[in-house]
């Protein structure tokens, strides 16, 4: 039956979901109650025809518009949280303390899964500041290694590119090994305001 | 960004996926990698042209035929095992000491849930034994208070409809409260070597 499994299979390869949830879910949708697929089917590509990356941020935006943040006159664009994934960004809108712009890297630096700058939201991000109104940049990663593998990175490439760039890293708050984006809004608000030359 | 809300609302709908799994699956699909929800929609849909349930047993089949083990003339058709799912019926496959054949209920019973026979597949299980070549049900349902109700009702009803009908209940080696299709082989073969009147 190697429709189920290529079904499963490429279920499998979405977040989070391992063989036996990919399995559970393939014979919900094609099995147990096959009139669930075709509403998914047709909502998700509903969806990709609306939705896109913001082409300034990489955050999630309405096809052929910049996101809610980045076309918003009243955040500061002056000032870029960089972020891993729009999940993070969402919390950190969450806490409800940061009036600056983003930048979606949509993953981090990892030597041993072979992820490079090239697979990253990255070379944006350096056009951004290379264009000369970026005054600070808030690193806002994992708390992990890759996390701070990707930091270093980030500072090694923007500091010498631009003259008076500030680049912080949010620190005190966040728990060493976390997932930011669990992290509540209070823990993230005093990460925001803890953030420390980097 | 209603397009977005729908699409992870209707992941949401998926088994085993909550809010934030759904969340983080619609980023991934239409925001992080959507080259990656055209290969998934192909496939799903794919699947959902070849794949349906067997007409006898409500297994997964190729759509048009009977599934592997109703279309196997050495599986003993006189021997039924009740299941609530296809993972369960999957689960009893591996430890191979099962020869009959089965019935997949696709669910159980659940007066709190609002599911009612109808809404099973049991009218089907109900026409084969009233067939009159079926000699024994074995009960494969989950040990808990609604795998024990729909039990109840299948005895019910299966009973006064056939003579010499031998129901019985697989029982020892499943602990309590346990989901089945997690239990190893050789406790689902003890369970299925143990089984008793009912």
């Amino acid at each position: 039956m190697s429709a189920f499994e290529d079904a499963r299979d490429e279920l499998k390869k979405l977040p989070g979901i391992g063989f036996r949830s990919a399995e559970r879910i393939a014979l919900h949708l094609l099995v147990e109650h096959p009139e669930a697929l075709a509403a998914l089917l047709t909502t998700l590509a509903d969806a990709s025809q609306k939705i896109s990356r913001c082409e300034i941020c990489g955050n999630i935006a309405e096809r052929g518009s910049l996101c809610t943040v980045c076309g918003n006159d009243r955040r500061d664009a002056a000032r870029i949280c960089v972020v891993e994934h729009v999940p993070d960004l969402m919390a950190i809108e969450r806490a409800g303390t940061f009036g600056g712009t983003y930048h979606v890297l949509h993953g981090r630096l990892s030597p041993i899964r072979g992820i490079t700058p090239q697979d990253l939201n990255f070379e944006s991000l350096r056009k951004r500041v290379a264009g000369g109104n970026v005054e600070e940049i808030i690193l806002a990663l994992s708390n992990d290694i890759e996390g701070e593998a990707t930091c270093h990175y980030i500072r090694e490439t923007l500091l010498g590119s631009v003259a008076n760039l500030k680049i912080s890293r949010i620190g005190f708050g966040l728990p060493s090994g976390a997932i930011l984006n669990f992290a509540d809004p209070a823990t993230l608000k005093s990460a925001l305001e803890s953030r420390r030359e980097f």
